[in-house]
């Protein structure tokens, strides 16, 4: 089956926030007035690490999975996800009493694993750089008649994801600059299309890591391209080239796109837990990093930032909050970098 | 000033409630099916660490000074805290345009001081064991006409904890158990007034650090008995005896109270980075430790615990995380010691 076709409109944003309602967690919007001292400019962050399966992704897949027609979504769903996705098209599919099949890589860590086992998922593997991962999926979904849930390229996953932003709105109605990561593009794009019909005067601006910056090397281009193989900390945003959905609208409706490297994640998700008291994974505090340095140019006005995901194993969390401990987050003075792409 | 007189009643917390609506922060309820599954208990957390200064302390200082006469407001408060009161008294005099001048020990640490201080309090210390605390809040309020502003044992104060659990019965109407840490016993109090008024079929429970466990060996003799000075990781529970007012609600309407060990306490820090990605201080998970083990007695049902704070240094939290780094928290087995004082 493939992905519903049409745009992300405000109103598919609003639709699916009543379909949300009282399913998933009403994250609140965190702030401390030491954390905006810190940064120089006032800033409330989304708690989305606290979400349902610790990351945004449920809401779209959770939205996708709900309205697919009847027979469709009791036919049985599949997705393919080396992280929040997976974790996310599990717990729907359970909860719309539907089964799903969850298509991730072979060396994914046992506790994720089993996490998404134990959601009653059927979990089958592909191998990193050997496979196409696509095809597998293709595959599964003919053989067994399942219906595919892309993880961002996807309009019901995108107006799912663009809830958080109708969310932040209605918690913060004067916010003028909105950050939110980038990897697929699915938030960014869902988030975008609410904020520039409800409040168009607000900045919305995506945040890749360096390194992973294909959507801000596609918009430069003016199309798709393709980047190598990512290396950074932020394991979630490691795509290699934008969702094709996704990039048209992000094309249209961006501000801008920064770019934030390893040190200024680290110190992200240390402000989270020192001044948050929550628990971030890399991924998800490459919003809040970008405010870090001062460089997003300007005043930002009231900021808000999405922490959009928290699963991070205790090893990974522990060396981002001592940074000398990994070998590109070096201690000392962080070293921001930030490009605005398309200013 | 003296405490106002009187007792605390649901429609004290409800008039809170109304009172903090907009300021304090609607903490989530968090749940996990991992978490369950790893418990055997259908457990929520409200997150109180994600308060504003990152504890529920936040909403009675802020209630208390809210609701002083204006000419009483006006000219200044005091409290003395060697934690998270200090930092909410601070936070809730500055929102409402007046002073606070708080009574912390001399050797807290630097960042909870800069924290403070920041916050635009004045800041008087004592000498740990040394100095009367009590008579230096007493003189100084005397001295420069400033309202008392206790950490437990005030109406206010309590009402204000009560909305926590206003808003776990109206977020989770059909808990069973509600538990909650217990440390001066304000939040035991006010949340016990508000759950017994309405709910009353629902079990109240209140959780002390073993060594710190003065409210259930002041329930045993019948009257308020002191302790020795407590050694346990959750600092912000070592109270030496009840405070008044709180233990007066509480021998009446806790249905139980429980002790946790500092093992237990660590195990339950890490189930709230792994499975809700919070941070909780060691205090503030001592209700959640009380369900590690099976040793509630039976089934408790619908469950509710409150996290009640977050405000914990690096070095303590990675001790906690790694468990055997810490002298009485040993690796290994779990011992949790469970009591039930009042069956």
């Amino acid at each position: 089956m493939r992905p519903r076709a049409g745009t992300v409109t405000a109103q598919a944003v609003e639709a699916a926030a009543r379909l949300l309602d009282g399913v998933a967690v009403r994250t609140p919007m965190l702030s401390s007035p030491l954390l905006d001292a810190e940064l120089g400019v006032r800033v409330a962050a989304k708690a989305e690490n606290l979400q349902r399966t610790g990351a945004f992704k449920f809401r779209g897949a959770y939205h996708h999975v709900a309205t697919l027609p009847p027979d469709a979504r009791m036919g049985g769903v599949i997705g393919a996800s080396s992280g929040n996705h997976a974790q996310a098209l599990a717990l729907a599919a359970r909860l719309l009493g539907t089964r799903a099949t969850v298509v991730i890589p072979h060396d994914v860590p046992l506790a994720k694993l089993d996490a998404i086992r134990r959601t009653g998922a059927t979990v089958a593997t592909y191998r990193r750089g050997v496979d196409d991962r696509d095809a597998l999926v293709a595959e599964l979904a003919a053989m067994h008649g399942l219906a595919v849930v892309p993880s961002a390229d996807s309009v019901p996953v995108m107006a799912g994801a663009g809830t958080v932003a109708a969310e932040i709105l209605r918690d913060a109605p004067d916010v003028d600059t909105l950050l939110v990561p980038l990897g697929g593009g699915g938030l960014a794009a869902g988030c975008a299309t609410y904020v520039k019909a409800v409040k168009p005067g607000t900045r919305v601006i995506g945040v890749e890591p360096a390194g992973a910056d294909d959507t801000r090397r596609s918009l430069l281009r003016g199309r798709r391209v393709s980047i190598p193989a990512p290396r950074t900390i932020a394991d979630g945003l490691t795509h290699t080239t934008p969702s094709a959905g996704p990039f048209k609208v992000n094309r249209r409706l961006l501000d801008d796109v920064l770019v934030v490297d390893d040190h200024a994640i680290a110190e992200a998700v240390r402000l989270c837990f020192r001044h948050l008291h929550v628990v971030v994974e890399p991924s998800g505090a490459t919003a809040m990093a970008a405010l870090l340095g001062g460089a997003l140019g300007g005043d930002p006005g009231r900021t808000a930032v999405v922490l959009s995901g928290g699963n991070v194993d205790w090893g990974t969390f522990r060396t981002m909050m001592e940074a000398d401990g990994m070998g590109s987050v070096a201690a000392g003075p962080f070293d921001v970098r930030l490009a605005g792409a398309l200013g």
